[in-house]
């Protein structure tokens, strides 16, 4: 018991049942609670999780000295009040994507967490996939060279969401694994967005988001409900390297291309002036654990919590995240490219 | 004889021989002559395709009775001159892509071949490709409805082309393609680019390019030069069905999905509170005929000129794609949403 | 409850608790009990699917009159004491494959079940895929046409198992389905089995299987433990059409391929003198419906009984498989081709 | 003139053009003379490769000093007498697949080059193409360990021959790969072939051909005229890595998979008793040069002749082809496995 940390579940709808499941399974946990004004979701809810108690009341959770720790599984825009009222209360929180309704909320709740010096961290879920993880660790071990590009394709039949548009329900998954993936995290210069709601169902069904990425990179997302196809493709341009991950293609998820435009020992006006050559090379495609994202996701959050340092995927990642988000939203309304605001110092 | 067209191929460089082969083997056709200023150029192609004169003067062909149109296969900045020359001396003309270097002068020329009653045709070979003939028929037959979006996507590993930049280089194909099959040309209400050139070759490598069709619908076309896997596809989302060619799936280049979001007897209230629910349907694949698709090309010329009526692929339709280029270039450099300077009316 | 069957599982290892998840929640079932010797392992399914009953006894389960049904899923040694001893008791009866562990007592159960005028019923699960009962449809409209050629590939890394070879692990499934599939059932004239075990486990783990089939047709499957690509892919080529079912590809599971060689008008003697000719047509894949295999079975199991009809995969389907697969064994030890030993009437 | 080799090509149908165009391009080669029975036939090929001399007989070829070597590409059954004539006039032979209409008269071919110190060698093109000398390489190099398991499947539509059967038409190719890679060459204990003629054609459509190789190994090969899909599909299935050679997948033509069973420390005993584990390692995709087989082939073939070497594709390569065709089709007729007569020492 000394070792685990307590934690409850704020939330039982969609997405609340496969946190309590992990929390449960994990050594690292007890889960404690579900907490949810619909009792009998929670109680439906408890019993498939080793039957924790069941509360409606938030103020109930946040008065447990055996709760550490809070899981936020509800609507976007009571991220914000809930995540407050726990960090008042010294509690550390992790909250689901969005991290709140607007990037201005959201940097109130980072700064409350930091100086209450509780861990706030953001369950950015994709980050915790092996793909992403070994995706992340070859950039950083520089075996992709500079990264030159970025382009993420996510598109398949959806259903149009009643309250959000595609950028706002598909796009934070390529958005969030950019940052994880990016050394210094998503630091778009600037973003352009175009959409179209062919169907006139009063929001962007199918998305086209660019992003000029510091150092003449660019990032790009194509989020698509209408798609008959469904398409997950993610693509690491890098200068000596190129990775692509096909998450429906679980035989050779991902593929390391040594191929690329050679620029050794060409100067900058040799390469204006006569045509880039390129090289071919092996493929090389890494063997990849079985393991559910959440499980380390999870573990992350304990060990954060116990190390009293930042989560991989902390505050500021699901602000600078929320911050392009805003910008695209930004730029779909002006037609033209827009700047989103500083986060502070990206990680 | 009497039943056969004359024809001088302009420019014996990189695509002149595929023209003079296809001239050559038309029924249609009489390969006159072979004109280009590097006479050893113009030789060596001569011999390959049956031996008809060179010659380095334009004049010399243009004084020529028995020539009845000239091929432009030249660099895109000589073409002005060419085309409005051979107009001027009553010669039916076929030009290369793109039609001219800048949008003026491309209409200048549809203007001068209007007045002087000769056919003034575009080779987008692509349009006369099975897979795109197929694709604007079902499209002009209903079969895929009203269309929503298009999405094409080009990227392979390419040569950094000294002159130009990768959307002069590959998009010209994904517009002229757009402008074969979308009902009435491509005719975008706003264009927005953004291109990357993370090597600092002096022109982007990495593009996308965004058009806001009439009726909502959007178009959209990445092309890249950075990319190390191959892939050539092209979806147009219908409100009935939807089609994806890949061209790299010779076992199966289109298929026709009768898959989508389903609006049947649904208010735009009753869209905008519930769920959009979608329907899977069967897929179909038609069986394309092996054809080369510069022998529709040369045929179609033929016909028109024959027929007195504009080609297919006339030089409006030329203008169309060119002037979509000029407002991606505009895009690029202002960072914002360009709307083409209308080309009259569209086909 | 007088609108449902009663049934008891027997057997809670490996694939018992399928069976049990699905009877439970097939409105058509009651789930009484589950009966297996290790009673830990009975109360922990039961605990999963209801808490019906558990008990050690067979007898205890023949004795209770609420049950109308049992579902034996222990190791296929036990399958002929347990399913004589429920015939005898006037319980119907479904055993998981194979039928038994020789042709001889499959043959005495078929006939006990017959003479009692109790339903026997054998779990080949693959025939309840929508896929297989799509395949076995078109050929029934004779969609297809004759068949010429059934070929089956059903490779991936798997554990080499204790007791069986890879004929007696896979192949019960490739041969379930072509007696689904092929009218009156699979009756091959002639047996051939190659097999290899390269890693000397003592049992071939690499094995092919040839089928000499009424009319010249062939029938054969690629089974095998050592790929380390995965493969399902079952091909019936028909003299019309040619039907492939790739079960790896969700968004393509069914292909009807138009295409075949072209005999139209030829007479035997002009077939043997000149090429045949083929064409080519286009490929339709028909759509889906999502729906668990068992539950199909479990209701096909119900329907049997209540209408007093034989059930689609009846005991003499599990008798022609597992004559195959001993006419198969025959092969292997003597190396050359045997003559399965008739069945009786194909169903 | 002194540095090359004069050759002349014997048959201008099928093939021999193809040959006659890479003798031309060879730096190594001199292509001195056209040789067929029908003489526009020859005349015709020869005015597309550089106009060599034309001629209806051999024996003014085989009396001609300036030609070292002829390239047989006539029927399978002149195959003999015209190289017995070219071996006795002291010319080195290239022979077209298969070596000869029969084993035994293979066998006096190669009998009759050795006795004469000429080169025989036989045209197994698929063996100089880069994934070939690749896979050759790897196994030589012991990457994929002792080789368990190989299996090939070569299917598509195809024109049902007039002459031969499926098993004649295709296998060659399959049989000739085997043969190269396999350290010692192929030479099977036993072989089983079962075919079919479903359409009634007179000869087996649809063929399967297993091998019992030395070492408990399996090889299998599967060919079929009348598959509406086109598969090329070669597994190398070894103790340390399995090789997959999928030539219609131009990106990713050989996958070198680090999977296999594990039987590290395990005692025969142990493999019996217990399940084999296996291992998930990393996929490596090795880049290919691009080069025409044919380019490589009569490179070596004039090395062999300089270097008084036996080529790496001799006559005892043909024999053994032509020893398991043979064997095959005793076993077709037969419906039992047989035995390939030796071929005497394998290379």
């Amino acid at each position: 018991m000394s070792n685990t940390l307590g934690v409850a579940v704020v939330g039982a709808g969609y997405w609340g049942p496969n946190l309590a499941r992990n929390f449960q399974h994990s050594e690292h946990w007890r889960l404690e609670a579900i907490c949810d004004l619909d009792l009998g979701r929670a109680q439906a809810l408890a019993s498939r999780v080793g039957s924790p108690r069941v509360t409606p009341s938030l103020d109930d959770v946040l008065a447990d000295p055996a709760i550490d720790a809070i899981a936020v599984a509800t609507p976007a825009r009571t991220h914000y009040d809930i995540a407050m009222a726990a960090i008042a209360a010294g509690k550390n929180v992790l909250v689901e994507k969005p991290l709140a309704d607007t990037a201005e909320r959201g940097r109130a709740m980072v700064q409350a967490a930091d100086a209450a010096g509780v861990t706030l961290m953001i369950d950015h879920t994709f980050c915790y996939t092996q793909a992403v993880l070994k995706t992340h660790d070859l950039i950083e071990a520089g075996e992709l060279g500079e990264i030159l590009y970025i382009d993420s394709v996510r598109i398949n039949l959806g259903l149009v969401q009643p309250d959000v548009d595609v950028f706002w329900d598909l796009a934070p998954h390529d958005l969030s694994i950019m940052d994880f993936i990016l050394p210094g995290g998503l630091a778009p210069l600037a973003v352009t967005a175009t959409g179209a709601d062919p169907l006139d169902t009063g929001r962007a069904c199918v998305g086209y988001l660019s992003m000029n990425l510091p150092g003449g990179a660019v990032g790009h997302a194509h989020v698509n409900w209408l798609s008959p196809t469904k398409i997950r493709q993610f693509v690491v341009g890098g200068s000596r390297k190129t990775l692509v991950w096909d998450d429906l293609n679980p035989q050779q998820r991902i593929s390391v291309y040594d191929r690329g435009v050679d620029l050794a020992a060409k100067t900058l006006e040799e390469r204006t002036r006569v045509n880039v050559s390129y090289r071919i090379g092996d493929t090389w495609s890494p063997a990849l654990k079985e393991r559910e994202a959440l499980t380390g996701m999870v573990e992350e959050f304990a060990a954060a919590i116990r190390e009293g340092r930042r989560p991989r995927t902390d505050g500021d990642a699901g602000l600078r995240v929320l911050s392009v988000l805003e910008a695209a939203r930004a730029s779909l309304a002006s037609g033209r490219a827009h700047v989103p605001e500083l986060v502070g110092e990206p990680a």
